[in-house]
Parts: C-alpha cells; structure tokens; sequence
C-alpha cells in the first residue's frame, strides 16, 4: 500500500484521526495491508502524510480497540484481520454449511452455535405442492426479471404480511423484496452512507451489519447495550458530537445479547433521531417468535411515525436461510436511492422463490408454522435455562432470562476468553458460539435452535467440564 | 449539499478536476443533489473549495458529456440523472416485467427490445422434475446457508461447465456461484475498487455496468469501440495515462453494438493489462450463442495465461433471467477480497436453485437447449438482416452484420434521435431499444431474443414506416 497516497482532508469536520483510522481500516478490510504485516512507525507515517505524531497514535489505538492490529511493544503495529474478522465474521454460515454433512453422522456432535431453526423442521412437503402451484400457473414466467423492488402481488402479500404478523403499516409502495436480511443491511449501506459517515451501533452487535458498513467506507461507533437499550443520555450526546447517518439495532431479542429495548428508550429513540436527523435501520430477526406474550410494541418500526425507521427483516431465522429472501421497508423519501443501490446490487432477486414465498405466506402455512415455533423454543428455552442453572451459575456463570428468541447469552467467569472455551468445548463434540464473532470475548452464546432437549442436557453438561478444567489450567 | 465539505487532495497523483467531478457525479448518483437542481456558479465553488476556476470548468464539463448535468447558456449548470440514469437504467428490466403482463394478450404487440430468450421457450417439465429430484434428495437441507463461494458440488459442476461449453480452465475453488452477472460486477466493484480508482471500458457499453462502478466513485473512462476491439495504441496512451484498475470489456457479440474483438487485439489487451497492472472484467453473455461456428478463441478468459482476467457469466441470456444465478471466476490472488465483497453484500446466494441448476447443468439438458437456441436465433438472425435490407437500409440507416448473439445494432440516419423513433414506434405498436440506454443517441438495438419471424416483418416494417415520418417532420 502506499501510504503518501492516503487522502485526509484537513477542512473537514471530521478529525484527522478519525479519517486516519477509517482510511487504514479501509485498506486492510480490502486486502491492501496484508494479514501480519507491520504498518509504518508513528514517526514514519506522520513524516510521510504531514500530520502530527499524536494523530497516527490516537488512529492505531482505534484500531487495536477494534482488532484490526496488535502492537507488539518495541516491534511495531501488526494488521491481524484475519484472525478476528474474516474467520469469525463466516462462523455462523460457515458452521451451518459443514452441518449439512452432519446430520448423517452419529449423532454424537451437540451444536450449541447455529442460530437457525433445524432443516428438519421445514415443511418440505408443503413447498413441494407449492413450487408446482407456481410452475403450473406461471410456466416459464416465473423466471422473469421483476422490477427491482420485487414482484408485484408478493409486495401486495408482505404489506399484509407486515400489517398482520408484524403489526407494521407499510403500503406495497414502501416494501422491498430483497435477498436476505444482510442484503437490506448492505443496501442501505450503499444507498445512505458516504466514505467518513457516522453509524452508532449496539455494543455487541452483528459482524456482517460492521462489514456492510465499513466495506462503504463508513466509521462505526459502539455504544454499549444494556437491558433495556443504550443510556440515553449518553446516545444524546454522542449524537450531538458525531451526527451520525444511520442508527442500526435490533429492538427485540437482541443476536448476541437477548436484551429486549424498553419501550420508553424506543420512544425516545424516535424523537433524538429526529431532532438529529438520523435514519434507524432496525434489524428484525424475530420479534414474533416470543415464547408467552407478544412484546409491546413488537417492534420499533410499528411505532414510527416519523417515517424515521428502514426495516430489515430476513426469513432466515423463521424460515430458512437457505432462501436468500428478505423484506425491507424503506421511508417514501428514500425510494429513490435504493432503486439505484438495488439496481446496481443485483437488479432484482429471484422471482421463482418469490412467488413460491407469496403463496406460502398467503395461505395458513405460515401462521401455523410459526405457532409450533414459538411452543418448541418456548419449551427448550425453559429446558435451556434450567440446564445452565444447574451446571454453569455453580461455576460463576452470569446468564440474563428473556422471553423470545433461539439463545442465551452466557456470561464466563472473571479471566476466561470465550474463543478458549470454544477450543476447549469443540474437542468434547460441543460447538458452541465464542463472544468474540460479536466483539465480546467475555460471553458466549448458546443456541437451542437446531437441537433436542436431550442434547442439551448432554451439550451443557461437557460444557460445564470443559469450563471447569480450563479454570484449573495453570495458565489462567 | 454542503459543497463546502468536498474533499480534494492536492497531493494526489489524480488531478483536481478528475477528483471534482468524481464527487460531483457521487453526490448527484447519490441523490444529494437533485434532479433539477442548479449547480453552484463557477466562481462560486472555485472560491468555496479554493481552486482554480478552470479546475471547476474541467469538472463540469466532463459530468455534461457523461449526461450528468446540462448546461443552459447564461443560466447555469442543472444536475439531470433522472432522465439519463435511473430512467434508462431500468428499461431492459421494466420492459421484461410489464413484458409479464402482455402474454396474454392479442398479440399485436411487437417488441423487438427484450433482450432475453422467451419464457414460453422455458424447459417447465424438466425443471419440475428437477426441482422435484433436489426436494427428494436433500429436503428441509436444500435450504441451508451456504459457503459464501457456492455449494461445493455446484462449483465442481460449473468448474467442468467451463471446460466443456466456455473453453475455460478453472478449478472449482476459483469459482464463484453470485446472483446474476450484475453481482458479479458489483462484487468486482466492492472487492476492487476505491473511490477515485479508474475504470476504462467500452463506448457504448452497459449501464448496469457503470451504475455498479460509480457506486463505489470510481471515475470511468469510455473508449470508443470498433468492430475487432478498441483502438489499442490509444489504449496504451490511455494505461499510461490513467494507471486504471480495471478494465471492462464484452468480448464477443457486445452489447449493444454485437461487436466481436479480433484475436490480435485480444492477446495485446492481456499483455498491456500485465504491463500496466490492471485487471479485466470480461462480462461473457452469451459467447457460445453463435450461429454457426464458435468464435475463436471463445473469449478472452480462455487464452488467459497470467490471471489477469476475471469472468463473469450469467444465466439470464441462456437460460432465464429471474433465477438470478451467475458464475464468476475470480484469479486466485484476489480471492480474499471476494470473500469479504460477498459476504457483506448478501452472504451467499440461494442454495435451492444452487442445487436445481446443478442437476440442469450435469444432464443433457442444456446442451440440447443450446443446440436448439442457436439453431432457432441464427434462423431469426438471417430473417432480421433480410428484413432490415429491404425495409431499413433503404432509408439511409446502417448495419452491422454478427455471428451470434440475440441483437442488430442499426445505425441511423443522420439527424434522426433514438430515444425519438423509440417514441414514435411506441404508438404503433412497437417496442425498440433506444441507443441512449447506452449512451449512443445514433443507434437502436433490435432484438430478435422474444419474438416469431412474422413478428419481425411486421415490427420493422411498422418501425420503417415510424422512421420515414419522422425524417419528414419539420422539426428534423
């Protein structure tokens, strides 16, 4: 990489450390600084931009707290991306995909880390008549290209869809179809942010949400989540101070955390993004898989009334991934822009599977499907946390009760890295999900997603023993 | 827009005014500034970003001839995309998809612009069975994620694909399954390209393609393309020059112009690509739908001896559109950076129809469909150019004759506008492509992809009898 070539613009509002750290990020999420090579000395490096040693400083040590470079004292800066991004931003898809050649096996593999519902779960028989139903009334049709907001009668099924299901009102003018859930994260990406824009996001958040970001250029600023959602406060300032583009969370059973927004923190929500003039991209997984009661609201987009809130939701998680299809609602104002961020994506997505998922979601396929959801998670989740009561609390273990979704997120004992536990658990047959794909080597997560009761059991258990032998090794 | 906040590096090797327009262009495509809107006077942004005047005159200039912007004498300079860009962006597609609605009807109407073969030629029987073979097979597992590179099995089958029917040498872990050749080319984009890179391509070329690099603000630089290829002394001129990343290029039957490169110019395009460390993306449509022999060599990617070619092909041309699918083949060094382009964009693509399509590709199937295409398009292709002698030529318009492909670039009279004729052919009946879909007002594209030999008689005579009026308007 040549470094003279770095462009910093000193009229900007944006500090010159700031614009340092976002540009080098840059380079190395491209490739242009390769995994383990040094980057230049402080001295060199502000010798050969012109600016002040203190800058280059305060951009490294960005870029340390994010994990793009280690210092190693009287050696230098060292990029280490590979370790920490491109290997654990595939985990979850990459450990979905190797499942597929699971499933064969013996049964003795305990996978604690997909965040999927079970492909045995999913109604083949159903989608089999369905795909026929569309092949006989569409013939070759159905493999035209669609404008590139989608089918016509599927944005007319979603609106519904939204209205009923989500408790959302969007008109078929507002619906997007996209391919996934990360396919609407990155479009909106491409259709709001310019290199050096702001996005604040939730601290743990979703890696592939930060890739979409930075691959634009983007500067992303984690604001911790608690409980009920972010300090306030603390957001109002930091809005102030950075005027963000973008806002990105998930309101609801949050991936990794669980954590469910307050509904006084939603409503101010609204109005801070408001008076600063920021979009909210809300990232949907599962608000309607809760276990007892639907929360209240469902979902931040159902009380928007602003036209303040984009909203993603993928059929990954109550569908299946596989599909690639997603729904995104995007604000009258911002039409425009993701026409052309579609357009220029993929021009439009598949227009078999389309028709295939209007059907399914017309009829009471769905509605049914998703009541059996919410039974069987509802149940194993109790099954889950009673488990951990019994076999992880004992040995210091946090974990937080919550009241929908496919996880729990596991608090570890002072001292222990999530990514060792992982090492550890693997060689016993139990897979589970290290903090550190969601920036947080102090947690991990545990799925009952794509699991039975029994094997939980059996799963936490070995668990618990790889916990306790890795407390005992000397050195921890 | 604040115009004060665009950001020039004088220390750049790129010039002031390139890097001006370049942000320029960003802002428009990006909607900051609107359809409509004025453009700060010349002496105003000169002194507002403290350049020299020229610089902005280079600047406004450069988006003019682009389309960008139109300059009214004593008036100003107003931004234009919308009817330039997001207009003629969508016309293949918003063609197609109201094409959806129009089967059913008396058939009067003509359309001689669809650019893809008729759904109603769709093999429905055998992609039932097919789809049947996958469900039975794999079951709820047919809808799992994906490696982000594809579904194993179906990279060994494109991998033998390319072999057989691209000529193409490729090893599956050099395969990419994306979603449509646009993907592939805006992958190519995020994995390339920064914002200021270079692109040279081919005038007149496709918009999809330009819409996908000016979203990452890369400037793009069009060389006039003749019938074997660019002028390649000027492309020399032009490396030197510019120092692009990428160069962009349809090798055999282009679109719009059905253009083939010569073989000479093809090897001393790979050869200055390696002296001047660019690489090329060869966007393949339909190079096996010749006529009557195959070109040779097939395409560029087959005689690519250093890795200096990435190829991306998709399925809509020859086989259909709305499945969405599209091989890549990307040079081993660059692999990461597609990893990390493809995750963020949308994952992986849909692993059903990875898995319909690959039963498709392994049988007979589509060889014999090919036989049958090129049989049927080269009978249409003889029918065409007989119809355009006796009814076009006549008037003053111009051909060029092909060996493949679905088109006829038809050259018109002297004074007569494309986005005219389309117009007035429109009221009789008839549908065209207007050359300014690709930024050639001179031009129309005739396609013969969708339509029946009387058909074509009746569209160009109607089309003759639009042009003859028109010549004789006072107005021309």
């Amino acid at each position: 990489m040549k470094y003279e070539n770095l462009m910093l613009n000193t009229d900007s509002e944006n500090p010159l450390y700031l614009q340092l750290a976002d540009s080098l990020r840059h380079a190395i999420s491209r490739g242009e600084v390769m995994d383990g090579e040094r980057l230049p000395s402080i001295r060199r490096l502000s010798h050969t931009i012109q600016v002040n040693p203190a800058t280059v400083v305060a951009a490294y040590r960005i870029l340390e707290q994010e994990g793009w470079v280690r210092s190693r004292p009287g050696s230098g800066v060292y990029v280490r991306h590979k370790k920490n991004l491109a290997d654990l931003d595939i985990t979850e898809t990459d450990l979905r995909s190797s499942l597929a050649f699971q499933h064969t096996n013996d049964g003795t593999f305990l996978d604690l880390a997909a965040g999927t519902p079970s492909p045995d779960l999913f109604p083949v028989d159903q989608f089999k008549t369905i795909l026929h139903e569309v092949l006989d009334r569409d013939a070759g049709w159905a493999f035209e290209y669609q404008h590139s907001a989608g089918w016509a009668p599927f944005r007319q099924t979603l609106s519904r869809y939204a209205e009923e299901i989500l408790q959302i009102s969007a008109p078929p003018s507002t619906i997007w179809v996209v391919s996934g859930a990360q396919q609407g994260i990155d479009l909106t990406s491409k259709a709001l942010l310019h290199p050096g824009d702001r996005v604040i996001l939730e601290a743990p958040t979703y890696r592939g949400a930060l890739g979409a970001f930075w691959s634009r250029g983007a500067d992303t600023i984690a604001l911790p989540l608690y409980p009920t959602g972010w300090d306030m406060d603390l957001l109002e300032k930091r809005l102030a101070e950075t005027r963000p583009r973008l806002l990105y969370i998930q309101s609801r059973f949050q991936t990794p955390t669980t954590y469910s927004w307050g509904t006084e923190e939603l409503y101010r929500l609204l109005e801070l993004a408001a008076k600063y003039d920021a979009y909210i991209l809300e990232d949907d997984l599962l608000s309607d898989l809760y276990f007892d009661q639907p929360p209240e609201p469902l979902n931040l987009k159902s009380i928007d009334q602003h036209s303040r809130v984009i909203y993603v939701r993928g059929f990954s998680k109550v569908l299946l991934p596989g599909l690639r299809l997603g729904l995104l609602i995007v604000p009258p104002a911002l039409q425009n822009l993701y026409e052309q961020a579609k357009q220029s994506s993929d021009i439009a997505t598949d227009s078999f599977m389309q028709r295939a998922v209007d059907l399914y979601l017309s009829g009471d396929h769905h509605k049914r499907r998703m009541d059996e959801l919410r039974e069987r998670y509802g149940r194993l989740y109790k099954h889950s946390i009673s488990t951990v009561s019994q076999h992880l609390l004992p040995l210091g273990c946090s974990q937080h009760s919550c009241t929908g979704g496919l996880h729990l997120w596991i608090g570890l004992p002072e001292g222990i890295k999530s990514a060792d536990l992982y090492t550890h658990a693997l060689k016993t047959g139990v897979r589970i999900m290290p903090g550190e794909a969601f920036q947080d080597p102090t947690h991990i997560r545990l799925s009952f997603a794509c699991i039975e009761a029994d094997q939980i059991d059996e799963g936490i258990s070995r668990l618990a023993q790889s916990l306790k032998e890795l407390m005992h090794t000397p050195l921890y």
